[in-house]
């Protein structure tokens, strides 16, 4: 059996296509004989299936073992690693982009076939992105693969980060509509500022109880703090009118307090304010009740159907938003969630630019 | 009864000594007067056991109610919060610092009384010390609250941290002494450096088994794989030689490639290679077998006890790495220990600088 490595491809004859490919989904056909790519070929030398590659390069290093191939620029290990733990559970996969030259990251895709289907068949289970815990992956890269996995409704997009033990952990990816059924109707209010947060003295019951607005600063439920995210909120819907010492000092502020809720916020946040507002509005507007998510590290955890305060289920989402151009670390990723999980909750990210996009990842066991 | 506010201090006469300090552990008594903090006083004016206090400056407003010491610059939020929750749960609490001009943070400290104990008697059980969810608090603010706590015998050192809604979460802080049993005789191996980790072909089986360093390939064991992060502290140690092409290029390389490893390791992780390697030597000197903690988000669990992987027992410690000089966010801390406190292991960060430092950090609930 011939087979050879160019430093780019690995090619067999037809006796390494009817062994590897026919049987066990191997690499692909080419005019009857077989195109491997080198990661493939480093699984067949690491099983013991394939004893050595020939390299065909003009200065070539004669014949490559398992070491040598691992230890090429051709293979990436975290790809390897991947491609090894999807093939120990049972699944024929394929690169994604065998053809074309590709940049890095999409080097590192596989197509994973359902259990017991493989390349021969036309079903492709999971679109596969191998990274290292060590690299970052951009928000829009994210995004982009959650897409794809939406757009074709399938496969499911899957982020495969290798630790530095090489272990693998599984991502699933997704690009969620939030919606939900949550609605009010509350009269005009008015409250006080503090440092960090709004005081309304007498609220109407509607505003804690069926809004779901602030907090019962006590047990008697009067009076009801609200955060400044909810009071900027709510400001900016004109439902809100704040008593500010600014207004007092002749600083100009519409909207009853709107803006100098905005520049405080500001103060204690910095830019993050403007974003959580944007994506607290976004949920709103959506039917959706954001809470503070400060407890399990995130920015808000979120009700989709509130009706009434004593009869609040289980909050489904924890929130964290980023800006449109974050780079996530695999190893904050799996920290969110880790816990999302833990407490039954959907993680999701909000990506704020000039809209807010949503990105949600969860833990999948292919 | 009079009560008055100097813009420091709230000062009663006798008969408010006799109301709240003697019976209810408010303030402190001063001549046979009371003296009260603007923070126990906020606290009396929203219980309603005081309706108001007079302004006694010189351009004072009259009777404040509680609404306008709230809002004065004399009580933080945050230390109200705090306040009212602890006594919510049954404690008697007083100021930390009653008579100095202190620091903003430490004016934000509690002595908190065991239960049915109060400020005559001579015991405290916690110090507690007041934070907003957003505000940083560094490192060594951190250890020196842990340590007090520990220098005393007496009192746990917590941190309250108050979030948006005004929740409290209580964070134990403590500086423990990390030490364990683990030991292991290993003979001199060498491996290969792949782009990311170390491979051993043929590993002496006390290698993984007895000593748990690295992770085999694959379920036949052969070859086991090591992290950069453990074939550095091997290579430092003298018990690992690495082939590195670097090598053979001529860049000199003392230690057996140790260099070469480090060299690589700050090429994938920046100087955190650094503070990583510094970390694992502790541990692996003090008996502890850290291993990668990825999946919690962490940079290592440990054991304390490894005598043979095959035995062996649940991880007991999370390990976050940071600079010594690092600044914490309470939402990062409450993330980091809730996660531990899910896979009941113990949440430690390791304060890097020219030692190792350790600083622990558990959910309580006084």
């Amino acid at each position: 059996m011939d087979v050879t490595f160019d430093g780019t491809v690995v090619s067999g004859d037809s006796e390494a296509r009817e062994r590897f490919y026919d049987s066990r989904g191997y690499g692909t056909p080419r005019d009857g004989a077989l195109e491997l790519a080198p990661v493939e070929a480093a699984h067949l030398l690491f099983r013991g299936d394939l004893r050595s590659v020939t390299d065909s390069r003009p200065d070539g290093e004669g014949e490559l073992d398992f070491h040598d191939l691992l230890s090429s620029a051709a293979v990436s290990e975290v790809a390897f690693f991947v491609y090894k733990e999807l093939r120990d559970r049972g699944f024929y996969l394929s690169p994604a982009h065998r053809d074309k030259a590709v940049d890095v990251a999409r080097a590192k895709e596989f197509l994973v076939y359902p259990r017991g289907k493989g390349p021969w068949d036309d079903t492709v289970a999971y679109r596969v992105r191998a990274v290292s815990e060590r690299e970052r992956v951009s928000a829009s890269d994210l995004k982009e693969l959650a897409e794809q996995g939406r757009e074709t409704d399938t496969p499911t997009a899957v982020l495969a980060v290798v630790d530095e033990e090489s272990e693998v952990t599984y991502l699933e990816l997704g690009s969620p509509a939030i919606e939900g059924t949550s609605n009010h109707n509350i009269p005009v209010l008015s409250g006080r500022l503090l440092s960090d947060r709004v005081l309304v003295t007498d609220p109407p019951d509607a505003l804690y109880h069926e809004a779901f607005y602030g907090q019962p600063l006590d047990r008697d439920e009067q009076p009801i703090q609200l955060s400044l995210v909810e009071a900027a909120y709510l400001t900016g819907c004109g439902l809100l009118t704040v008593d500010t010492d600014r207004e007092t000092e002749g600083v100009s502020s519409t909207q009853s307090g709107h803006d100098a809720l905005i520049e405080r916020g500001r103060e204690v946040e910095g830019e993050r304010f403007d974003r959580r507002l944007s994506t607290y509005r976004t949920l709103r507007e959506s039917g959706v009740v954001p809470k503070t998510g400060y407890k399990f590290g995130a920015d808000f955890r979120t009700y989709a159907d509130v009706t009434d305060v004593d009869n609040l289920g289980h909050s489904e989402l924890l929130v964290r938003v980023v800006p449109a151009e974050h780079v996530f670390s695999p190893r904050d990723l799996a920290l969110d969630v880790r816990l999302a999980h833990g407490v039954r909750k959907r993680m999701v990210f909000a990506l704020t630019g000039e809209t807010v996009e949503w990105l949600s990842v969860e833990r999948l066991t292919p």
